[in-house]
């Protein structure tokens, strides 16, 4: 197959190298071997290599600058994010090209991200930092997870991975679903996004991993973070539009809500004076919390091999991504 | 046994309450039963209960107010503490009573800070806080924990709880014990203190979790720090006084260490103004890590009559804490 990789711009930490895919194809065996691959950066790197190749690797934001034309014989675009939201309308996607993403390579990275920003509301950091930055030393106490109620939205990648460790630390776990129902190994119950109203009263903390599409856009509204209790906190690592931003930051001024670990924002990057900035008891930071350039790589090329296998085997493409859907 | 509790003053989350020690005595079995108890908060209340009273249960602070005096009876101290170096000098404590510490009380607590502050320091988050308080968006990103190299030193409840929950990330663990030698479950290795330089150069986080006492005073100076590699991280929650705090200030500074988490300090409360408050990629919190006030006194009242059991038994006390050693 012939594959082009455009990479982002030199010096990019998630660039890829001649030696990730040449370790990826020893370890994707059968399939790994016999690609014909170029690797570039360029404009001119990409239109030259377009007119042949068959799969595209290439990321979010190199996909948004540089989508491929003249591209005819494009059978697959293999983009390096799960969530390709902002790569929407999907009208620059060659006709006959299957879009897919790297759902599953955040895993491990994202589930431990989650599970400190858990930790870190439980032992009461956010007030602490907020604390440490006026320069007051202030007793304060924190709590173990073991018997805490956690509720995650959505059971993908990152609220799977979440789940695993909460449960790992004794929380109680209630999973929520666009469609509810069915079992999730971590959780110990899984509902429907329309019963979420009915968990949030009881919900300690709150932790968004779900897709942003227009089912989940604004889900988390101001209703709803008053409908959790007093001292609640709330961790958000799937979107930014996911929750009405303002009304958290009014919840964590007046006290509302006892703190806040925030990964995704709106906008991003977060412009400077914005709020978000001085709100007290918030943690921010800067949309790095899935990705870990140790692994993402590797992680990646997997994916894309196991997706090559389903290919080859005539089996559904288990990274395909839904443009109607959204994920 | 006539039993005295003397609370810290009213309102103190750690206060003892009546329904704590009927649900410890419950828990006990046959050594909670039959004890002749009483709770005070004053200093009359001490005087008037240590006539009679052949146990004190108290804490740290308390104990340095209102040592106990005319205490003939009393064979029993137990302070709801593990670390008990700021009583020394130990001439307060009446003739033939036993001091008693409540190690173990800790465990899950402080492990849990433990690695939260791993998976903080992992995750690049005191820089992002640091950016955050300077209202900079500054793409970084952090890495998994498996796979990385912790040196723990100190081996009892807190960094035995460390260790633990290190390994469960996939941590390679080397515990450093006053005297090297023997296994523990969570530790790949266990070396001696003398020893320590030797793994400090490979060492990605090191976390301090002993005593302090004449042998540890000091122990992570200037030159130990040099000798971790760029990058590295740290994290003490045993005692301030272990560290060069001005040495990891600079060395923070100038960016050798990539941050650090502190949850003790020399000395506390930290005075205003101080350069601890202000040093980029630090993180601080008020010497709170291992205390969890919703199981704090239960645990503490479990391993008080732990021991009752072992005087009964005429075994060793297993909370016992050598004035000599210093733990």
């Amino acid at each position: 197959m012939r594959i082009h990789i455009q990479n982002p711009p030199a010096g990019d930490p998630f660039a890829f190298t001649t030696e990730q895919w040449a370790d990826a194809t020893a370890r994707a065996g059968a399939i790994g071997a016999e690609h014909d691959v170029s690797i570039g950066a360029t404009e001119a790197e990409l239109a030259r290599a377009m007119t042949e190749a068959e799969a595209l690797i290439t990321d979010v934001d190199t996909l948004r600058e540089l989508p491929p034309r003249g591209a005819a014989r494009l059978r697959l675009v293999f983009v390096t994010s799960a969530g390709l939201d902002t790569l929407a309308p999907y009208d620059w996607l060659p006709s006959g090209a299957a879009l897919l993403n790297n759902r599953g390579a955040h895993a491990a990275k994202a589930g431990e991200f989650a599970i400190m920003a858990v930790l870190m509301l439980a032992s009461g950091m956010p007030a602490m930092l907020t604390a440490q930055r006026a320069g007051r030393w202030e007793k304060r106490w924190g709590h173990a997870l073991a018997g805490e109620r956690i509720t995650i939205i959505g059971l993908g990648t990152l609220g799977g991975a979440a789940a695993m460790q909460a449960a790992r630390f004794g929380m109680h776990v209630t999973g929520v679903r666009t469609a509810g129902g069915g079992a999730h190994p971590h959780c110990e119950r899984v509902i429907a996004a329309a019963d979420l109203d009915a968990v949030l009263p009881t919900t300690e903390c709150l932790l968004l991993a779900c897709p942003l599409t227009d089912a989940t856009r604004g889900l988390i509204d101001r209703r709803r973070l008053m409908l959790l209790p007093r001292g609640a906190g709330l961790v958000n690592i799937g979107r930014g539009g996911l929750l009405d931003q303002d009304a958290l930051c009014d919840l964590l001024d007046v006290g509302h809500l006892s703190g806040a670990v925030l990964d995704v924002f709106t906008p991003e990057p977060v412009p400077p004076g914005h709020r978000l900035w001085s709100t007290p008891n918030l943690v921010m930071s800067p949309h790095t919390s899935a990705d870990d350039p140790r692994t993402y790589n590797p992680l990646s090329l997997d994916i894309f091999f196991d997706n090559l296998r389903a290919v080859r085997d005539g089996r559904p493409l288990p990274n395909r991504f839904d443009t109607a859907r959204g994920y």
